[in-house]
């Protein structure tokens, strides 16, 4: 009997981490009924992960009013956990300062503020939650967590003694954290920040310099939010006695990594080891023949670090096939191979609009999924001697 | 060495057959450099084949102006083959009568004439050519080929002794065949019709009833049209001493097939056996390991007679696997598995315009080819237990 390991991430916007494997086992099941298929959704962290982790624990998604990236009111949430994670409140990023939120016209990284994400802190320290998970991923901000820390209570001064503004860039003029002021229920909480190791906080690979321009930053912007990332680093080190400036993960979320760790004392964790770990990845994987992994979009960023090519890495170290089914593909998808893939297909069937994608996603997914089950079983007919 | 065979046809007002051939040939050889790739692009009568076949003959393609479906001019063309098939005239009933010469405002097939096939024969006979073959499908017409007989000095009769208008519907009048005025020089050539055995003049699975709708016919029109080809059936036997009625290929391009070999004495011939005969498909099948083919659009209509499904045919004589490349991936396209073909795949990579899909199609024809040999190479790998 075949057993196919479905290991997927969500498609934004589109569809959940549970709906995508679901698809893909109608798929496969369409072509080999009899298959034996585990499926494993996985989140990273990033946007709807809050979401996923609420239904996939049997926990709750608790609805909050915050301060968006731009200082508009967002209609915002964390997650309350279930089951085994009772107790545990996990506080997404991207859904209170995600890039998402941050209107086309004022994508000024240097401007927007991590301040909500603060309030889902507190909202969650409310109901008495003995741990807090912080997923980031997919912000549209860079204030190093500034925002954050001053919903918590934390005084950022300037040279004059007084409060800087939000955003990043206000940070240059930052001379002293005041942590003062800090909630005191914060002492007696664990908080985890699940991070992907490859964000740091300041120098040529920070945090302003790699996802400043994607987060709307022009040439002249990225400088002065690096001048500013660099400038926290110092305060973070002066104030913690910890040098955050290329800790590994200290620039996830625009720096809220070093932010929560410097002053809050918060552990940063890779991300995968938080979320993937707890899925027996590693030892569903032993078990399968073929690994199906899946992406919204995959390219240039799909090697950098993202859910299938951890996944592929994961397969490899097993030696087991892996396979990646996209909702789109794009420029510089052909690196994906380097970090495990084997091979990668689209799901779209002609010109389409986006919206009318994204409606017949599921259903696209499974018939995508059986076409390439069919081909692959004309694969393993031909001659090896090729 | 692992050997491919490319057989594909083109992708309607896209890519022509080569350029599909070389498109494939190019993606497997960025995964498998040292394969042995043969291609024969293969044409079935259709729109775009008098180019094709201009081109792969070393010929030339004559500009005509001739009558078109609607009765305004249209810039049409016929082919004069090279090589060892110097002397035969190629005309394709697209380019006189094509569905996409007719206006979608104007796609009444009880109007509309195959005038133009008849002109472009007359300007083939000018040549000298020795042989002429007419070549099928695509058409905007149902007229049962009376235009064309017209064109030619033929004259159709009503009850009151007038000549009938253009269209099919006026057939319901005609009464008499009179061929005493045809050009005398068509009785020293050799013509040959290029069918679609499937189609017939007229019964329940007559021309009207199976492509009237397709080319804008309304249910009332459909009636009226089928009435029509019944009566223009009586006429041709009247004249041939043959029943054309059920002949197959005499419903080809609207009953084109019919008109010609009632009476001009034209055979008609399986376009397959005309077109695909002569490229010694079967003899480089058997060299194949793995057969590709290709279609703009493979949907329902694939497995009724299309190119990827004859290529199938054939290679699963011979126990070859086939797999096929498409444009785009329409409703019903799953029937094309009882052809033969064991699995297929699309090439768009992301939502997209037609108009932009088509610019790019020999660059997402080449990178969907070498994803699906990434894909079966894996397949490759797979245990046979599956």
């Amino acid at each position: 009997m075949f057993r196919f390991l479905v290991a997927p991430t969500g498609f934004k916007e589109c569809l959940d981490a549970e709906a995508v494997a679901a698809g893909i086992r109608t798929g496969i099941r369409r072509v080999v009924p009899a298959a034996i298929v585990d499926t494993v959704p996985l989140i990273d962290g990033g946007e709807g992960s809050a979401r996923m982790l609420a239904k996939s624990t049997g926990g709750e998604l608790v609805p909050v009013t915050v301060t968006g990236p731009v200082g508009d009111p967002v209609e915002s949430h964390f997650a309350l956990l279930g089951g085994t994670e009772r107790g545990t409140a996990f506080v997404e990023v991207a859904a209170a300062a995600g890039l998402s939120l941050v209107p086309r016209g004022k994508r000024d990284p240097g401007r927007t503020s991590s301040r909500g994400v603060g309030e889902l802190i507190a909202a969650a320290l409310d109901t008495g939650a003995e741990k807090i998970v912080v997923g980031c991923g997919d912000s549209g901000i860079c204030d190093g967590g500034a925002g954050a820390l001053q919903a918590l209570g934390v005084r950022v001064l300037d040279d004059s003694g007084h409060d800087v503004g939000p955003g990043g860039v206000p940070l240059r003029q930052a001379r002293l954290i005041d942590a003062d002021g800090l909630d005191p229920r914060l002492s007696e909480v664990d908080m985890v920040v699940a991070v992907n190791p490859k964000n740091v906080l300041s120098g040529p690979k920070g945090v302003a310099h790699v996802y400043g321009p994607q987060k709307g930053a022009s040439p002249a912007q990225v400088a002065r939010l690096a001048a500013a990332m660099h400038r926290w680093g110092l305060l973070l080190r002066r104030h913690s006695g910890t040098d955050f400036a290329e800790l590994p993960g200290g620039g996830a979320s625009g720096g809220v990594g070093a932010g929560l760790a410097g002053v809050l004392g918060a552990r940063l964790a890779s991300r995968f080891d938080v979320f993937i770990e707890s899925t027996d990845l590693d030892l569903r994987l032993r078990a399968a023949d073929l690994v199906l992994t899946a992406e919204g979009a995959i390219d240039a960023s799909t090697a950098l670090g993202k859910i299938p090519s951890e996944v592929a890495r994961r397969a490899k170290r097993q030696g087991k096939p892996v396979i990646a089914l996209c909702g789109t593909i794009g420029p510089g998808a052909e690196s994906s191979y380097d970090t495990g893939i084997d091979a990668y297909t689209g799901i779209l069937t002609g010109p389409v609009a986006l919206a009318d994608a994204i409606e017949s996603a599921p259903e696209l997914l499974a018939d995508a999924t059986a076409r390439t089950l069919r081909m692959l079983l004309v694969g393993r007919t031909l001659r090896a001697a090729a």
